[in-house]
């Protein structure tokens, strides 16, 4: 853990003898580096260019997925509470958190709905109007999730730990927090890169507001929504959470009716997806013949042993592919970013880039619209205009 | 509801004055039309160009899956117990289950692992070896579902309804029922062709053994696998059935982890799905160059509103398509046969058919591999060898 000094220092409401502060400002200044689709609750995706500058991404070039409005929260009175189906529940202050191992990690989140606005061509879905920007990779600190639970000693029914938020989410004519779940058997892995952490901390500072301050989870290998910021409750229980965001948002379902939620069973997982970054004007992408770079990012699929296996680009609809060269850790956690050479001729109409992983996983051709356009990793198909 | 008295007479196990007993030789004529992965228990499936003969499958060609061999039900003694989250549990006789009015529906079953062997290619997938033959389309008599459970008089925490058969699997060193479970929202459709029913016939006649006399849930638009036969006791709940077939088997995972069967959900619904099934030897069915006759059947995802939109055969990978004829009611929860001309010539290797619903729905060219070999409905892609 970051230390309670670090923590008070980024708070932005508490002023300290010698401390500067700098959140308020720092998050004025990442706004800009971000494309927001709302502000209320904040919800940016950095410029493709930016995003494959380095393959940690900078906090301020990192997506914000929110569903209410920032909460404030005094560090001082901050407090976890452990609960459910567990023999010793309890309440935890930051600085009991000290007294676990500090853990850090570095990975890749990704949102659930990341390249939604594909989906549009086929038929509208609602939510967050994503390019192909909600992804991003960085190191967070904290302390591992199976061993505060290890403490809070589990009985033997428990299958699910909730996460609950301190949001206020409006719903349904009330006030919930934003909710998440996780297997049991993935919060109790301890240590390595797959660890669920209770994080304080992402690229060396405090969390900023829009990433959680001053707690959340962080769960490698599963979509971002299962990563809770804002972290104030921990139920351990025998089943997956009821909260809204688990039993009825984030499924893949035909339409939003009661039958088809009962049937969907919550994602956790993201499958292999990648997306070309330069050159990438979204729509209206213009080139000249000849040889051209590409770059771009690729994310395995988050599964213990399944690594990006390779990464094709294509200039003529998928005749012929070139494979791409890798940049940055090789991980079942992280995206690496990737370089290749194309031939533009008169004729390319679009680039396409495809992937695949060492367990057989693969970008297909194309992926079947659902109502919530989630987990779209299709070819990505950049349309191109060539001069 | 058939008789009681026709019951009787379809146990197999009691004389009745003037009654001939013949499911038992039935059962026996049944075997030598099907192909048998498995006797103890019965698992098999018909030769695909009997199964193309009617849109009825004829019960001797109708595949079977089981789990357990079959129990041995006096009818005069069964009871179905219907118990939970109801105001009014109960215990019903085939005879009181007479008092509801009785239903008949025409609806396709398959199982979640027909095709299953097309995944070895990729890798191993345990389980029955199925072909392409796990499918079945039948006339079904029985109840609604619904009006029983109406009767039953649900309470509001109700959201899932399971179903326990009266047969006996040795698993994990004990003795489990088979299970299945769907979302009371299906439950409680009372009348259509996507109305759950109690059946206690199929085409007319009373079930047989092997397709779970005395009575069998029948859930149209579901995997085959929530047809629960020998059904004995319904559990109204808030959750899915906890049965190992549930909340273990018929699950979509990559290993057989505690992880990944904690993050899958059941599987309810089938995808479009297709298949040659005339000229087929499977694995090395010969051919003269040529216009020759293809057939075979294609069935819609058993969503409301979402038929077959065409079905695409070609023999020459792919480069053209020829869109076939159909034979059979157009309905969600049927399949159709389908016949079509193809040109084959030298160079042909395989032929091929895919299918598209009216609802986005399409076969991919590849699906996933899973660890279990379900919902295999790729391209359907038959090796020739041509004279």
């Amino acid at each position: 853990m970051i230390t309670r000094r670090d923590m008070l220092l980024a708070s932005g409401g508490i002023m300290i003898a010698g401390g500067t502060l700098t959140s308020s400002t720092a998050v004025a200044d990442e706004a800009k580096e971000l494309f927001f689709h709302s502000t209320t609750p904040n919800n940016a995706e950095p410029k493709l260019d930016d995003l494959v500058k380095s393959w940690i991404t900078p906090t301020k070039h990192f997506y914000v997925r929110s569903h209410a409005p920032n909460p404030v929260i005094d560090p001082k009175d901050f407090q976890l509470k452990v609960e459910g189906m567990v023999n010793r529940p309890s309440s935890l202050s930051l600085k009991s958190l000290e007294r676990f191992k500090t853990r850090s990690t570095t990975a890749t989140l990704t949102c659930a709905g990341n390249r939604r606005s594909e989906y549009n061509a086929e038929g509208k879905v609602g939510g967050v109007q994503w390019q192909s920007g909600a992804i991003g990779n960085a190191t967070w600190q904290g302390v591992a999730l199976a061993d505060v639970l290890k403490e809070a000693e589990l009985t033997p029914d428990a299958k699910h730990v909730w996460f609950e938020g301190l949001d206020e989410i409006e719903k349904g004519g009330g006030i919930i927090p934003f909710g998440g779940s996780i297997p049991i058997a993935k919060a109790m892995i301890a240590s390595g890169a797959g660890a669920p952490l209770l994080a304080n901390s992402m690229n060396g500072a405090a969390l900023t507001p829009d990433h959680g301050f001053p707690l959340r989870t962080l769960v490698p290998g599963y979509i971002g929504a299962r990563s809770v910021k804002w972290l104030g409750r921990i139920v351990v229980s025998d089943r997956p959470s009821p909260n809204h965001y688990v039993a009825t948002a984030y499924k893949i379902v035909k339409k939003t009716d009661p039958i088809d939620w009962t049937e969907s069973g919550p994602i956790y997982r993201y499958p292999i997806n990648a997306a070309i970054c330069t050159p990438n004007a979204n729509t209206n992408t213009k080139l000249s013949t000849g040889e051209i770079d590409l770059s771009g990012y690729v994310l395995p699929t988050g599964r213990p042993g399944s690594t990006v296996k390779k990464v094709l680009v294509s200039a003529d609809q998928g005749k012929r592919w070139t494979e791409a060269t890798m940049v940055g850790k090789d991980n079942e956690f992280c995206w690496q970013l990737w370089n290749a050479k194309v031939k533009v001729t008169a004729g390319t109409k679009r680039l396409i880039v495809r992937a695949l992983d060492t367990s057989g996983g693969f970008m297909p051709y194309r992926v079947p619209w659902n109502a919530k356009g989630y987990l779209q990793n299709s070819w990505y198909q950049l349309p191109v205009q060539v001069n």
